[in-house]
């Protein structure tokens, strides 16, 4: 995409001004709109040292309401971030509908300087590809409006940049020999941008080159870029509100296969066997804790199960032993209006842990496929695409080296009906029985059906589901943590 | 207060059974009770290594509702942590109301292992008494719950237990040198550690020494000592509740001295000399930029003014040169649910910069002296708690080091009708002018006399305030650059 690129283009002082007083009013009535809708917005910028991003990102914040927009940095990632899956940090700073987050430098670090510097193999740079496009199409296809504009200028520019900045006492400091290193080698950084630009102009996020040369013009093309965008998107907005039309009801299609049905519900444990295999397993994942710590593998553990099954329970025999240093137990409620406000993945990539570290979610982003689906809080379009994306986003964990356990706690329906029973007769569990219970077992074929499709099309290689047979608490739980061992003892042994 | 402990303390296994069983119920209930009165609790653990934390946490939590809790790890500060005043980790992980977070190991290691390992200084140990002592008493003040629980045994049970942990394979990796060498200096920790106990055995938060050498004893005074101060704390409530009487009208008695009546409105610069100066000072905030990153020096910036008094385009030329890496526009709108959950300062310190780049908030604290206050949002009583704590978070921030620098924008009552008027003529303004700044500004002169008493109350020498003349835009946003740069100036030559 550089090839053609002619860095020649200029634009004068007087064209500029008259240009720049239309577009500034402009642009901030579209930030104003944008945020009226609804509308999250991301414009990254990526370019050459020297291509001007400090200056030309501070030409484009100065008419926007300081409200209703951020500015992100990238610098080498810190400690926290190191330990943590690349998109990570980003993933946490995606910006809440109706805003706007401004990116200086990138996510596509990984693709330049990463991949020049070595820091990388080929095989992380094409699985890093993918995770970028994926992470972009998430986000357009849940409304982000994403922006990428890389900078361009010439070798010969760059060089003449720095001279003058070097001459400058009181710039001197900014040109440093990473500098002049990196300019000796823009011609293989201009092949991995090349190749990074071609790779990643897709239908959800497109890239656009700023000839970066002229700074009047570089800065009247930023402005343009992002109002047309803008105004596209409100646009559609406003032509689709017009021809909305009634969602359709939820239809849910049984999959041939029910892991569910194939079930043995009758397994069972006695009490002192229990107690004996618990002992010695918890004494195991103790040591598996510390172990993990030391190779820095971060595991991920997801619940999930029918109400009354027994998942805090089941969690609390996992942790009873465990250093609480080590480890989180996360804990999934209705989402706030914080978390609301942002793509739904974006409140569990909050929770990744540290590599070394074990984070336990009691209920997970499987939500979205299960009780939001039925409920009908995401439409029928949303939740087949949530298949791909969890899919799509555990891959991107795996891919970092993480170990990834989901557990589908299963029970009759009559032994459910039967705990239900008994907590509403016991004093101290009645909290633990609710209406919205009641309601949940009403539903219980159509969760069925879900739950099936789930484990069906969410069954990967890199993240298996494991049912744990609960009608017996006893065998669920020690099948849980001897599931936790043999997972964990196998990445340790790999690592 | 450890001279007179009694390690010999014991329960044994019949009666401990007994305790357990019903105090486990009793703190299950006591926390949903929490949860419902919306009760925030804290919980820290401290004490000797070997002493037996996590495993006493790990019992303290099993009864409890996952959604409901937190437990967090303190180890050594990471990067993000150590370049920020050191309450600031604590700070940001507090619980939200009706919550309960667990802390193991907190900011008590700061006149502990970095007291005795020379890590700060005497002066600084004095400090950070003063700093921990306040913080615990605002958030005591706020209706937080502070249990502090200090786990001891002797020395030679110290010894012990790493003798037998070093015995068995699977434990000896956690005994390290460093615990030998600690368990060496053990009269030198208890020195400490007992001084720690008086000077921070305050009426907000008191401090119960756990005797740790026998488990289960331990165990059942966490318990019982958790239970008792929420019990006692949930009968105060309710018996609060029947007392209650309606809030008292607001009075603002206005301060002898009316730093707004002493200041002239008259001044001004022309466009000429503003546009020369604001060019050479912008240059020069570059440098200092530079200088303060280099340095390390954090800088705070707070805004406030009358409405239309200019701060958005006063922010704007302070930042419009800078290196968008180095600063962070933080706009302070209405507090979302999140944070209304919390301590108020709590947002703000979520916001306070790394040591080396700037914060600029556009609104800030004093909102809660302001339109809080006005506006009856919060009691009286927290309006004049508010002067006091927001006066020691900023002796805190400057402690370690940071500037603070805080604006008034000063206009006349006239100049903002003006402007408020010509805002609702002009088509691409009339967005920022609301019935609300209408309201506002009826209201003109109990808002007066707030700033007049804050102004007084809270300019302290080591965060005065500013007074910006800027019924002349030009001349305010000039003095507001000459005046950050002679402070930051005077900063970076001290360091």
């Amino acid at each position: 995409m550089l090839k053609n690129i002619d860095l020649t283009k200029k634009l004068d002082k007087k064209k500029y001004r008259d240009l720049m007083e239309e577009m500034t009013i402009k642009l901030a009535g579209l930030q104003r709109e944008a945020k009226d809708l609804n509308i999250p917005v991301i414009i990254l910028f990526e370019g050459w040292d020297a291509a001007g991003k400090g200056t030309l990102i501070n030409q484009l914040i100065m008419p926007l309401d300081p409200r209703g927009f951020r500015v992100n940095p990238t610098s080498a990632p810190n400690d926290e971030e190191r330990y943590r899956p690349f998109l990570w940090r980003f993933w946490t700073k995606i910006p809440a509908k109706g805003r706007l987050a401004i990116f200086d430098r990138s996510w596509y670090g990984r693709l330049l300087v990463e991949r020049v510097e070595k820091m990388i193999n080929k095989d992380d740079a094409k699985s890093s590809i993918r995770d970028i496009n994926s992470f972009e199409r998430m986000l357009a296809d849940d409304g982000y409006v994403i922006i990428k504009l890389f900078l361009h200028i010439s070798k010969s520019t760059q060089k003449k940049r720095f001279e003058k900045l070097e001459h400058n006492p009181s710039t001197k400091w900014k040109v440093t020999k990473e500098d002049w290193r990196n300019h000796k080698q823009y011609d293989r950084y201009y092949n991995a941008a090349d190749e990074m630009l071609e790779n990643t102009d897709t239908a959800s996020a497109s890239w656009t080159v700023i000839e970066a040369e002229d700074q009047r013009y570089a800065t009247a093309k930023v402005y343009n870029t992002v109002i047309e965008v803008l105004q596209k998107r409100i646009d559609d907005i406003h032509a689709h509100e017009q021809k909305k039309r009634p969602t359709p009801e939820i239809i849910l299609d049984p999959v041939k296969y029910s892991a569910l049905d194939e079930t043995d519900l009758s397994v069972s444990l006695e009490k002192p066997e229990y107690g004996e295999l618990l002992k010695k397993y918890q004494k195991r994942i103790r040591d598996l804790e510390h172990e993990i710590y030391e190779k820095r593998i971060p595991v991920i553990v997801m619940y999930e199960g029918w109400d009354a099954a027994g998942k805090g329970g089941n969690i609390r025999r996992l942790t009873q032993n465990m250093d609480p240093r080590g480890y989180e137990v996360i804990p999934i409620a209705a989402p706030s209006a914080e978390e609301l406000a942002h793509h739904y993945l974006w409140r569990f990539w909050n929770a990744i842990p540290k590599a070394g570290h074990i984070s336990i979610f009691d209920r997970t982003w499987y939500g979205r496929v299960l009780v939001e689906r039925i409920e009908g809080f995401c439409s029928e379009n949303d939740g087949k695409r949530a298949y791909r994306e969890i899919c799509e986003a555990e891959h991107h964990i795996t891919d970092f080296g993480a170990v990834i356990l989901k557990f589908w706690l299963h029970i009759s329906p009559e032994e459910q009906l039967a705990r239900f029973e008994e907590r509403q007769k016991t004093p101290y569990k009645q909290w633990k029985i609710t209406e919205e219970d009641w309601r949940n077992r009403e539903k219980w074929d159509k969760y069925k059906t879900a739950v099936d499709e789930m484990i069906y099309r969410t069954s990967t290689e890199n993240a298996p589901w494991t049912i744990l047979e609960a009608n017996c608490k006893y065998y669920a739980r020690i099948k849980a943590l001897k599931t936790f061992i043999d997972v964990v003892e196998k990445a340790v042994e790999r690592s």
